[in-house]
């Protein structure tokens, strides 16, 4: 029976068993603060949050749930993160067993790799990388938060693992109850955290070129239009920040603190961390962290939206016909026509299932449109931002945000194909370098 | 010199002439009820709006202007809705002059026709049935208007020719300085001007075929994916209204009226006449709209958007995405590759378009982010519904809101081609029988 299971299905219940393990543990009442259990949605939510390294949250993590639940949440996160496929391989590895074929793809799917030639080594690559950035994030964080390590080493060890687990994996969970505001002018904290959340918005295809090749032009076209596009997102990001808040949020901070605070919120566009709340940011700025959260991370990372290399190819694509050129080119090399339609097709599919989850949630829960079109995009592209909306949302609510965090975390066009059940992936298959979705 | 100029963008200058005419006209004291003569700005505005047969007004078209200016509006919107191009050929025709190719082409792209044989015919027709159409709804709306010919019959003429003009054209211009919400449970003229939006929406290829054909099995693929796509637009959007506005602008209405009322909503979403407010429907509501005026009218009619075929495409290719299938189906048809990556390419260059033009505007002019969200959509469209802020906008959103009535008219594809100047159109030449943007 088992045998009949496709991989992207086996992806699919995978992740769902975990979130479900994830809830249940959740419930427990050792979990929780309160007395009792925690509610069966909320613990749900929280799960498929963590998981789906969203970040969203109906209840205040740090003072609802116990260093249990803290420490589930963090698991959660990692998993997801790393992608249960990836940590499966690696048990594997350290068990001695064979990979075979069938789960080679499998992972290559789950993480969207080019072939299935060394993922074993580039499982264990990740894992490495991972757990180093981590690893130092989590060091330089522990000398940089003040009052630490106040309440004796494990409280001080459980606070800066969770925030270098949360920001590596582009999670946005926290244990101050107010995000980084409280740290807003710390630059050392913001500069750890936000360079955390650009490395995991990579995508380790783009770290590993990073490490061992440097140079430039040796770059892989991938590696290139994925730096190339976030570079340009951040800077057209912060400048943007910088010019419309300097006389509102950033009035009266220092120049070095106004540049880093900019900076920050166009980094947090992928993982969700905020200095300065959501509802303080100027309107126009709002609508450009929309339209940053749905364009997202990079491929093969921990982020979701449509991600950074479909939005520079249907840039290039649209370029291309408003010069009246056949080919879409990028540092000489040309894009396959096949990857310039799947970049068109994903960017549609993700804006219907925007436009019509944004059209349901305003129905049936009566909130104003920017709100609900923020939290929408936000669900899906797994950001975890909000503009405070979360937590007046019925249930119904909770569930379509929650199945947009899942599609989110997965892939849109990966859930369209397991849906189908066919796994005759029509643009699955690429001719070029460029990864799309 | 005039041979270097390419048919594109005779089409382009062409139009910018009439528009530079009209603004002229209009800017005559002669146009203007008030002393002096109307600026520069508000004339080109009110001409571009009425060429591009938009409808977004900064002054009040009844009272600002001179019964000289109503029909400098209603030949404008005349010239916009029949195609300067169409006007061209049949002058030239009359006058008994050989057409030769060049033209034809030119005609063929203003209109988006599917070859050039019988242009001639058909821009004939395409005149016949204007007046027909215009003819029989004027002579209706003779008989519905209450009070019309109380300031004689040049007057009640001009009124009822202006309102048939502009409702068929899908202008949307009024001149009872509310637009129809006088006659909103008049269910005559509610029914005449709605029959009319719609006709025109649909395009003259179908509508000739609809006068020719009549059964549904032997219309072609185009005419029935038109059919299709305008049917369940008007019918989500009707049910849509009629459930969400029942207890609130429903209220108190007897149900023919709740009924045509709900339908009229659906209609508009082409021409920008309200018999209810556009800031008294629910949120969830305007939202839909914005999605439906996005979606906009048939290729070769006098609407903008995307297009019904566009999106009839798009979705159909989804759910064969969804459903695993490589090809394409309609009605047993298959839909060329070319029309489906058109297609998506189209809507996302509407898209992108929206997009920038609201984030520059909310910058620049500081509104809030859904009435200028549904501002641009509006006047990419040439819908002309606005939720207030036409008025409130300085020069540069102005010239913002003219260029995309522009751009919404004559195409964002053929503006495109046309400005990249090679006319190496890319995706102009298709293989099938669906119209695309
Ligand atoms: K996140
Ligand atoms: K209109």
């Amino acid at each position: 029976m088992l045998k009949k299971i496709k991989p992207g299905q086996f992806l699919l219940i995978s992740y769902a068993l975990v979130d479900l393990m994830g809830t249940i543990l959740l419930m427990l009442p050792l979990a929780s603060t309160e007395s009792g259990s925690t509610s069966l949605i909320e613990a749900w939510f929280t799960a498929t949050s963590a998981l789906t390294v969203t970040g969203l949250t109906i209840v205040t993590t740090a003072s609802h749930w116990t260093t249990f639940g803290h420490v589930v949440i963090m698991v959660l996160m990692q998993i997801g993160g790393l992608g249960l496929m990836a940590i499966a391989t690696i048990t594997l590895t350290m068990l001695g067993l064979r990979i075979h074929l069938g789960h080679r793809l499998l992972i290559a799917q789950d993480r969207n790799y080019f072939d299935m030639y060394g993922v074993v080594r580039l499982v264990l690559n990740i894992f490495v990388l991972t757990l180093f950035i981590e690893g130092t994030g989590a060091a330089l964080l522990g000398f940089l938060f003040p009052d630490l390590w106040e309440n004796g080493p494990i409280e001080g060890l459980l606070f800066i693992t969770f925030h270098a687990i949360s920001a590596f994996n582009g999670a946005g969970f926290d244990l101050t109850g107010q995000s980084l505001e409280p740290y807003r002018y710390n630059i050392g904290i913001n500069l750890v955290i936000m360079t955390m959340i650009t490395l995991g918005s990579l995508g380790y295809v783009v770290l590993q070129e990073l490490f061992l090749v440097r140079k430039w032009h040796r770059l892989s076209l991938h590696s290139r239009m994925v730096l190339l596009v976030t570079g340009a997102i951040i800077l057209v990001g912060s400048i943007f920040y910088f010019v419309s808040e300097f006389h509102r949020t950033l009035a009266g901070a220092p120049w070095a603190d106004k540049i880093i605070i900019s900076v920050f919120q166009a980094a947090t566009r992928t993982a969700g961390f905020t200095n300065v709340p959501v509802t303080a940011w100027n309107e126009p700025f709002i609508f450009l962290m929309i339209i940053m959260m749905f364009i997202g991370a990079s491929p093969g990372s921990v982020g979701g939206g449509v991600k950074t290399t479909t939005f520079g190819t249907v840039v290039l694509a649209v370029w291309s016909i408003v010069r009246g050129k056949k080919a879409v080119v990028l540092f000489e090399r040309e894009i396959a026509q096949e990857s310039v339609t799947k970049g068109f097709t994903v960017v549609v599919m993700a804006g219907m299932l925007v436009v019509v989850s944004t059209l349901l949630i305003m129905t049936v829960e009566g909130l104003p449109f920017m709100p609900v079109l923020f939290e929408v995009v936000s669900a899906m592209a797994t950001v975890g931002l909000s503009m405070g909306i979360t937590t007046q949302l019925s249930p119904f609510g909770l569930i379509v945000i929650g199945i947009l965090m899942f599609v989110g975390r997965i892939g849109i066009l990966t859930v369209v194909v397991v849906l189908a059940g066919t796994e005759k992936r029509r643009f699955q298959y690429m001719k070029e370098d460029i990864l799309i979705g």
